[in-house]
Formats: structure tokens, C-alpha cells, sequence
């Protein structure tokens, strides 16, 4: 006969082969933090760089009437047009990773959510550096003609806007990376949760 | 007392909840084929229009002394080298694509397959988007001077090679997303095979 000491060892030692559900779910939740709160640096450090890249960008006129101004070209008004774009989805989606990361859900409902941020960091992700390429061609082009000779600031002002730029794209490329991946997770386990 | 007409019923019922192995995996094969075939397609389509896009750059000069050279500028050569990488690695991964739909197994190791796929097909799309938008960015500052006002074959054909080369990007971009999917897969099943 089995003593009652024995009997309730047995029962409280833990079973290696059935892990408890909640233990499961605590380990996926911590993990999803963690991936999001990798995201929401990304975002961040997007965030800054097209801000920064625009307020370069709209400030890059001298004042006078023979002296170049940005609005005269459109691949700069491009450029400030894309990175402005970035800088406010990179703003919101941010405030979204944040209640996500505190709340533990997505502000819209998961499947939207999941297909909303990769369709969106890779549609803008081809804008931010297209704009970007095109703003680097048009430095490359003035760079040889009088605008440059005459005016250097606007053509560094310039190419230090468009260097921000493509530091956003950067940010933006690796949040498109993660965001896919957090979609692959949706599609394969019906759910955002991490393996 | 069950009847032994009953019994044998029973036995060779098929069980509609254990699907026979073959069968799927005969399906799997055929979804494959179909996936891979979809792949075969973008790739030649993209193919086409990279080579298309770089034979109008390379012809992109009038013979003269005094006319303007593709050459003679960075974002022409840039959108020449950008569709001739594509052009050749389109043509490699057809090549790759037909061996799989034929032969039934990948090229490089399943693993290294996928990886490189998807790889190469991401840093490719944002190379050649890069280099189409500084071509257009080049061709708009170019419409507003001589050079295409004393010869304006030089700025339509440049146009001409750009627009194909955005629409080997399109292509590119979808076999992307494909190859994306097909990475995902293995990653979460261990497989290539679709779900």
C-alpha cells in the first residue's frame, strides 16, 4: 500500500511532459513584450529620423529671391513629402506598440492589426527610399551647376536631410522585417503570439 | 453479438478523420507546382523588363560629340547596373524555378534556398526601386534644360528604360512577397510545402 506522504509528493511534483498552460502563455506573452518593445525602438528611431529629415528639409530655403528654395524641386518636395508621411505613421504606430506592450492587446481587432503594420511599413518603406534615391540624384545633378557653387548650404542642407531620410528607411526596413514576421506567426498559428 | 458483415463494414470504411498520408502529400506537391509556376511567371516577367530596360539604357546615345552620353551621368549608370543585376539574377532563379518545378527538389539545400531567395529578392527590389527613382529624379532636372530640349530622343528612351525598369520592379516585388511566403513556411513547418 502507498503511504500518504508518497502520494502527495507524487501529486505535487510537477509533470515534465505536460507543461501547464499558464506557464506556456506567461513565457509567449513575455516574449511578445519583448519583440514589441524591440519594434517600438524601431519606430522610434524612425520616428526621429524623418522628423529630423523634414524639419532639414522645410528649412532649406535662404531667403532671398535669387537664392535656391527646396519647394523649386520636386524630388526634394518629395523627400519632405515621404519622410513627413513616415514621421506620422512612425508616430502612431508607436502610441499603438505602447498600448499593446501595456494593455496586452492591439488597438484594432489582431488579424487587421497584423496586416495593417506590413502592408504599411512596406508600402512606405519603398516611398521613404525612392524618395530618397530621387533626392540623392537631384543633389548629385546640382552638385555640378551654379546652385551648388553659389549656395553651398542648401546643397549640404540638403544632402544632410536626405542622409536622415535613408537612416528612417533603415529603422522602418527592420520594423517591416519584424512586422512580417509577426504576421507569419498570425498566418501559420492564428495567432501574433511568438512560437 | 456484432454480425461479421457489420465488422467488416466497419474496417473498411475509410475514417474521415485520419486522412490518408499520400494523399496529402500529393497535394502539397500539386500546390507547390502551382506556387512555384506563379514564382516562374513574375521572374521571367521580371527578366524581360530588367533586360528590356537595360538594352534601352545601353543604346542610349546619339553618336555625336556634342550629344548627350548615358554615361556621362551617375543615375543612368545607376539604373543600367541596378536592371543588369536583376536581368542576371532573374534569369538564374527561372533557371532555378524550372529545376524545381521538373526535378521536385531545390537547387541549394532546401534551407539555403529559401534564405537566399528571399534574401537576394528583397535587397534586389529596393536596389532597383532605388535606382529607377534617381533615374526619374535625373530625367525630371534634365527635362528643363538643353540637353533635352536640343535632343529629345536622348530624354524619351531614358524615360523609356526607367518606366521598364519599374515594371521589372513590380514583378520583383511580387516574387518577393511569394518567395517571403514560401520562407515563412519553412519556418514554421520545417517545409517548403505549403500549409
Amino acid at each position: 500500500m502507498r503511504s500518504p506522504q508518497f502520494h502527495r509528493n507524487e501529486e505535487n511534483r510537477p509533470s515534465p511532459r505536460i507543461p501547464s498552460p499558464h506557464f506556456n502563455s506567461t513565457v509567449s506573452v513575455q516574449k511578445l513584450r519583448s519583440f514589441n518593445t524591440l519594434i517600438l525602438i524601431f519606430r522610434f528611431a524612425s520616428f526621429c529620423f524623418s522628423l529630423a529629415s523634414t524639419v532639414f528639409m522645410v528649412t532649406n530655403s535662404r531667403g532671398g529671391s535669387d537664392s535656391p528654395n527646396w519647394q523649386d524641386f520636386d524630388a526634394f518636395i518629395f523627400v519632405f513629402a515621404a519622410n513627413a508621411i513616415v514621421a506620422v505613421y512612425s508616430f502612431f504606430e508607436m502610441l499603438a506598440s505602447v498600448w499593446e506592450i501595456l494593455k496586452g492587446t492591439t488597438v484594432l481587432p489582431e488579424i487587421m492589426q497584423v496586416w495593417f503594420d506590413f502592408g504599411h511599413d512596406q508600402v512606405f518603406a519603398y516611398l521613404l527610399l525612392s524618395a530618397d534615391a530621387a533626392g540623392t540624384a537631384l543633389v548629385m545633378t546640382l552638385r555640378g551647376t551654379d546652385t551648388c557653387t553659389h549656395v553651398t548650404a542648401f546643397c549640404v542642407q540638403s544632402g544632410i536631410s536626405i542622409a536622415l531620410g535613408f537612416a528612417g528607411f533603415m529603422f522602418l526596413g527592420l520594423s517591416s522585417l519584424l512586422s512580417g514576421f509577426r504576421l507569419a506567426c498570425f498566418v501559420f498559428n492564428g495567432s501574433r503570439f511568438l512560437l
